[in-house]
């Protein structure tokens, strides 16, 4: 019997795993740094799309992109799709939401299917099966969603629109100027810290636990920050300085034509015309950092208050990142494509079972993939995975210390730039954008269709900064990588409504259902 | 302007393309041999699947097996798969069935979005999406949503269950025997011809066409036959003898070693042991030849019908099969697998438009699938089609002869075997039994997880006798092909809550939506 009576379930959005102190990185995260001593921290985990929509939909479905469909921002979720919110409603249980989720309704399944959107099955298949105490997904004004823009007013902050007035606005002397400038960066946030985004969320999350009490819960604590805009309010904005940002990745072939031509492709992008100037990247990245230490303080306040209540020792705490980001590195910026600054996430579990306690403190190298977060919460919690549709796994047996010899041993990550420019710098068509990766311990393989495959040593090139994709002497190892490509396509969940355990009991059946088949 | 007004969808059930008249078979069918004057015969058509539901799904949603997820029979559809019913709704117009469709309802699915499965819409989703005069998917008694067993008890047969007394049965001589067996489909069944599952649907569907009268309409009537019970009513079972049966098809690696083990594995079900006897292949064939027949027969009332209304040169016509049968060739029975007895449907065309006069009575050697007749009968009544959704293209640029350079050069056809003996013999999970071909006018090519390939060269050899999936020299072929399978499986349809144009129209978008990425 696991104790584990609830489960937080803590994302930052865009959030590097390099950069956090227990990850080696220069951000002192004393309150992860905690969190990872008191659990298993991953080194191999990797989001299934380095974009938002995508990326969230996978931790959320425990389904891949090419399973649950969302390839973009802004595609809604199938309402087909059944999310952690789903089955632990069928358990009894509630999945809450406080943040970002950037689940948009399939209004036009909704529609097909008669379900008035403004109905409580409705508001729950519009929020992705998520209980909405404050739903706020960041980088526009908040919506009526989130009762951030009325809590603003309240305290001051008057304006129709406080949020690009106050939040991600700075004093420029003479006059405001916006934070949407990443030259602005580096002043203070026209909002108090204590109003910010970041310690808003978390005090809308803490008002709720309390009021919670008792009662077992589960909360998606989903920060929508470090994403851009950069602004970080006081003292957050000048925590850090140019100095303290560390090499910037530049490869040999960045920018020169032997470089993939998606690639290329993507520095046309405005994030990446900007980044691509180094100075750009060392005046935004101590915002960046600033933004990254307040949200560690942050969930500092909520351990804080869950150690205090004594409910952190029957807690399952998992804490990571939709995405990372480039924020210059290689000369890109933003996200998207494969590299391990995107694609590559913080990860850690606190699993407050004693059978984890083997574990506590330890690094874990093994491969972590975004769809396991809905597996192993349903496992903590004694509910039953669905394994014709769910296809991440439960990480409890690698917490726990238990044999999982057949571990995975790669990560997928998939991509499907239609919406970007880069699709009409290349001429395609809005079917011959997708791309597809594979990563073992060794190599980095990306299919493109339309293109030349990328392929990274990451033994000898830990950085990826030569792609391999088109050498020669390396045949054999695109081909086997391929190969696991082709398998991974080939055993996508398709079979939805129908569960393993009915297959078994259903295999060879007709007989007893009265079909007789080819008898003499 | 297209003159379509009506569409009549006509599906065989287990159907052989080679036993038709018009593809050179031993069995003279007239009436379909008309449709083919009056259209195009297409060589190469293929079902998405070797099995009724899989199959029939393709068809009724325009999308491969992989995509809308029902892999067996009595897998449900998903709730969110959009069928020719709900593209036909969309556009006021109504999808009309009388007969099969094998469509399963989403239980589950529905409850989970609080859908009554007694509502209208419930009813409707329930049947796929199709209006239902009369639903009958055969082979087990008739449920309630048929009248056909309250037709034959108010026609004299009396019995609770008139099917199995008088339908599938005939008078042993001093007894009543089953069709069941095999041995007993020589006599004739004891129902009437007139009061057989082909007459009583033909009438149904009649009936209604009259009572429909001058008032568009799109139809599926979907037939039970040839499919087994191969029990033929009086005079079908004795127009044909054993002596018109041709050839049997054997290989030389039929039940040796060399063959591939999941064909091995199927030769162990119940209908291998028994067709693998010649004696019950030429004993049963003449039963279902005579069935054949008479489907034939009833098709050309239909054709009449509409002939004497004059709504033929107003209606399209598609007549096609939800995949063959082996009927002993290779020592195998029923269906499943990918041979072309299964694989390669009849499929014709009867296209009323006058663009269409150049092609009438023309044979058509290129790839047709399952998928192309939802995208058909859409473009032939001037609707929209998803492509976003659906995986297949209309086939009326080759009803009207324009130019389509670009068609495929290949049909694709999934089995996932998992509900069957076979995976029991072979020791396989509910996971491991997916397999994929692709078939090119020269190759067959079979991808089966966790097992060598099957190739065959169709050129040498038409009839697959001898699988090249393990021989020296091929290599280069197989590569090649598996790449094929590759591209199908990452192109599969995945964004179906966003419309292709849609995706144009956002690309590229999100500074006119105020979002500033990566500005300095």
């Amino acid at each position: 019997m696991s104790p584990v009576r609830n489960v937080l379930f803590v994302m930052c959005d865009q959030l590097r795993r390099d950069h956090l102190s227990c990850y080696g990185g220069r951000v002192p995260t004393p309150n992860l740094d905690r969190l990872a001593a008191r659990g298993v921290r991953f080194d191999n985990a990797f989001v299934q799309s380095g974009v938002c929509g995508p990326s969230r939909m996978s931790y959320y479905t425990g389904r891949y992109m090419s399973s649950h469909g969302a390839t973009w921002n802004n595609v809604p979720l199938s309402v087909a799709e059944s999310t952690l919110g789903d089955y632990l409603r069928a358990a009894g249980r509630v999945a809450t939401l406080a943040g970002k989720t950037h689940v948009l309704p399939d209004d036009e399944g909704l529609a097909r299917l008669g379900i008035e959107i403004e109905s409580e099955r409705g508001a729950l298949l519009r929020a992705g099966g998520f209980v909405e105490v404050d739903r706020y997904d960041g980088h526009t004004p908040p919506g009526c969603e989130s009762g951030y823009a009325d809590f603003l007013r309240a305290r001051g902050y008057d304006s129709a629109d406080p949020w690009s007035d106050f939040v991600i606005s700075a004093d420029g002397g003479d006059r405001v100027v916006s934070g949407w400038q990443m030259r602005n960066v580096h002043l203070a946030a026209r909002v108090a810290e204590e109003h910010s985004e970041t310690a808003y969320m978390t005090d809308v999350a803490l008002d709720w636990l309390r009021e919670r009490g008792e009662t077992p819960w589960v909360l998606h604590l989903s920060y929508v920050k470090p994403h851009w805009p950069y602004m970080a309010p006081a003292p957050y904005h000048q925590m850090f300085r140019a100095a303290d940002v560390g090499p910037i990745v530049r490869g040999p072939q960045d920018g020169t034509p032997d470089e993939h031509p998606v690639v290329r492709a993507y520095r046309e992008h405005d994030e990446c015309v900007s980044f691509a100037r180094e100075e750009v990247a060392r005046h935004v990245r101590p915002a960046y950092m600033g933004l990254v230490a307040q949200v560690d303080h942050h969930i500092g306040r909520v351990l804080d208050a869950l150690e205090a209540s004594g409910q952190l020792r029957e807690t399952l705490v998992l804490f990571t990142s939709d995405h990372g980001e480039y924020l210059g590195d290689r000369g890109l910026g933003e996200k998207e494509l494969f590299y391990d600054e995107v694609a590559r996430v913080p990860f850690i579990i606190a699993d407050p079972d004693a059978r984890a306690d083997a574990t506590r403190g330890r690094a874990d190298a093994r491969f972590v993939e975004a769809v396991d977060v809905v597996p192993t919460i349903l496992d903590a919690l004694g509910i039953a995975i669905a394994s014709h549709r769910i296809e991440g796994r439960s990480l409890l047996p690698l917490t726990r210390n238990e044999s999982a010899a057949a571990w995975r041993d790669c990560a997928f990550c998939e991509l499907d730039y239609s919406f970007r420019r880069a699709r009409r710098v290349l001429g395609r068509d809005v079917h011959g954008c997708r791309a597809f990766m594979v990563r073992t311990a060794e190599w980095k393989y990306v299919h493109w269709k339309g293109f030349r495959p990328q392929l990274f040593d990451l033994v000898r090139d830990p950085t990826e900064r030569t792609d391999l994709g088109a050498a020669p002497g390396y045949e054999r190892v695109r081909a086997e990588l391929h190969a696991r490509l082709f398998d991974w396509l080939a055993d996508l969940a398709r079979r939805t409504t129908v569960a393993d355990a009915r297959v078994e009991e259903r295999t060879d059946s007709h007989r007893a259902r009265g079909i007789h088949i080819g008898i003499w």
